[in-house]
């Protein structure tokens, strides 16, 4: 029986916001992670992390400190046994909740802090998290969905007839995955910040290198935009998909009238088009494009906006976000929806961390919820993946299935160290 | 020229969890504040706050010193000359951003910030805050306004139409508003933590005190809340409106099912029937409800929640919240919607101060952009006044028009070091 004796939060920050790396229309930073280790009373330590933008970290860390008090002194045991009501407790805070209630920087709290619980769940169990969810009973994983506020678009029943389902040939997609990866796409190419002779020499390195998947930022000035996807399409070819992400700068109509200047390139889908609290929006959008797919998660704030992406009709592609939700059981919450309405996920990555956490909950959609991997992508950013014990692995434009016990979540000491803000050796 | 030349954020917290003062069914703590001062190079000091919950507050304090780069040296003529800009400095800034966007705990601490730079601009101009804006120029009024992913809403031209036309009249309304006060109803009859004998007693008071409108909590047991909605009905006869709050509580399908037990006691309105973020739930919910009224907004996150609460149909009655948006630009922007969408504005209030808040922008509504006081209700608490330089007046159930120049935000110094958490007197 093991308990968790500590909780311990690491404020780390990576400068990146001089080399360009990550900037967008509306995002400039330096990739900062809020740390979270969970100290048991055994061998093993759970580590989970939410990402954040560089300033304000120290936030995220306040709040893991200010939740810390409801996962102190709990076992494991107890939280397996009622998932719901420990992710209650912390979501439900009746103080706390005030300040969300479920989402922002207290909700990215709780992230970190249910994550790291689920990383040293796996670790227990010796899987990396992809497979204990992927194996577990489906009445373990519908006891784990908090279904309030969501009833009215996924009953425990429909949960449960997705997760049997997903049972059926899930022995041989395993072996598909494990002998080809998972299909991911890549978002090294064309970042705002960087100027054409860069996007045309990234984008053809990538090509090289097996990827037939791209996405590039737009949001910028539009005849730019224009100019970038023409050159990436051209760089391509036809058949490759171009995906475009805007970031949310864009007014509902805006976004309609920019992306009739796009489409000319072709792209597959188009990104946070607008405001992503806008549902009806969203749904408006949607419907002006088609047959573009309107794409958006990464940072909807929990499983209520979703619910409502989908019974809008709002999105073509479901983007999760493994860290700003409260963690794996509101992910799978979000999961099941999106199978539940048909619609494939396609998980944010990049930041600090993210493409080694969603590589687990894609993997865990593709064999046992959505159960296929038709049109589903991972989102890949090449950054900071040295920082991790168990980074992600790629080949030829695709994931390899982790294999290391866990939710390969865990930096390096001597990462966390160089980077700790603002007393590491980085920032000193 | 006054220049802002120091922020300081105070964490002030008032222990009224031990009294059941403010319990619901989600909230149970002690009202605090997240509370700004401008020091300036003139005689003012502008003042403002977020409202918590207690635990927690040290967030918004924490969010207030990451924001206030963006306030500290700058000068009140260019904040008044660039309202938008402003406001996007904070809401938009390229690393914070990530944290919310534009809600929880950072955009809360931003609504502390702006309102204490509005407090500062009313004292400037000698003039109580909702006198400032009802006489402003439709211009400038509009040039405050962020019509950012609010656009296929609201236009300026829109919003000009709004207030040009609440110019007409304004002088008769006004000298009926300083005769008679703004309507308003009170909460302070019914919460989850009051026995039964306390409710019945509150409300008799209330009744005797001239209040002809109150609300209850539900949202606990049913039996309990028709029990006690039939208690106050037959306390109030008739002719009062009875309103009720269930604090978010109920999915959909259990919000419409527990409306349907308790329509016997005629309710005037059922508030916050389910999350805040489910603009589709709310707009089921009112149709299956009316002719109840749906009301919600005490945490809707920002102007683009209430945006889609307006255009789905959601909502008969809007709550804005003095500040957990961004401030008062941000609530202007709120009540032009309302406005144009021809639904009613009665401004959430109780907690710390928010009495004090709200009547401002209520009397400026019901002046200039609603310009009418038909179906507009003003929340009274009565709860902490004591604290204020300038707390509200009430007579026989009406709020009396503030007249001391800013936006009667600021606290006893007293006040403040008694409550100051954690080494204030109060809390040691």
């Amino acid at each position: 029986m093991t308990t968790i004796v500590a909780v311990q939060v690491h404020d780390v920050r990576f400068p990146t916001a001089a080399t360009g790396d990550g900037s967008d229309a509306i995002n400039r930073g330096d990739y900062s992670a809020t740390y979270v280790e969970l100290r048991t009373d055994g061998p093993h330590t759970g580590t989970g992390f939410t990402f954040t933008n560089g300033r304000g970290n120290e936030l995220t860390c306040a709040a893991v400190r200010a939740l810390a008090v409801h996962v102190t002194g709990r076992t494991m045991a107890e939280l397996a046994a009622d998932p719901v009501g420990f992710s209650r407790s912390l979501t439900a805070d009746p103080q706390l909740r005030w300040l969300g209630p479920e989402k922002g920087v207290l909700h990215m709290a709780t992230g970190a802090l249910i994550n790291a619980v689920w990383d040293l769940r796996a670790k227990l169990a010796g899987l990396p998290l992809w497979r204990l969810l992927a194996e577990m009973p489906t009445e373990e994983l519908v006891a784990c969905v908090d279904f309030r506020h969501i009833g009215d678009a996924l009953t425990p029943a429909d949960a449960a007839a997705v997760l049997d389902k997903g049972l059926i040939g899930m022995p041989e997609r395993r072996a598909r995955l494990e002998r080809d990866g998972l299909p991911s796409y890549t978002t090294s190419v064309g970042w705002l910040g960087y100027p054409d002779a860069k996007v045309t020499a990234l984008t053809r390195a990538a090509y090289a290198a097996g990827w037939r998947a791209m996405k590039m930022k737009v949001g910028g000035d539009i005849e730019d935009d224009v100019r970038r996807a023409h050159l990436i399409r051209a760089e391509i070819g036809p058949d490759a998909l171009l995906m475009m992400d805007a970031n949310q700068v864009w007014d509902v109509d805006e976004a309609i009238a920019c992306m009739r200047r796009l489409a000319g390139a072709a792209p597959y889908w188009i990104e946070e088009p607008t405001h992503p609290d806008d549902v009806l929006g969203h749904a408006r959008i949607q419907a002006a494009v088609a047959p573009i797919r309107v794409a958006t998660g990464e940072v909807a704030a929990n499983r209520v906006v979703f619910k409502q992406l989908l019974q809008a009709g709002a999105i073509g592609v479901m983007q999760v976000d493994a860290c700003r939700v409260a963690g794996v059981p509101e992910v799978l919450a979000e999961l099941l929806m999106a199978a539940k309405f048909g619609v494939p996920v396609c998980p944010h990555a990049g930041g600090v961390g993210l493409c080694e956490l969603v590589q687990h909950l894609a993997a865990f959609d593709m064999l046992r919820v959505g159960a296929s991997t038709d049109g589903r992508l991972v989102e890949y950013v090449d950054h900071l993946h040295q920082h991790f014990t168990d980074p992600v692995r790629t080949r030829g434009g695709r994931y390899l299935l982790p294999r290391s016990p866990g939710y390969s979540s865990t930096l390096r000491h001597a990462s966390v160290a160089e980077f700790a803000f603002p007393d590491g050796p980085a920032w000193r």
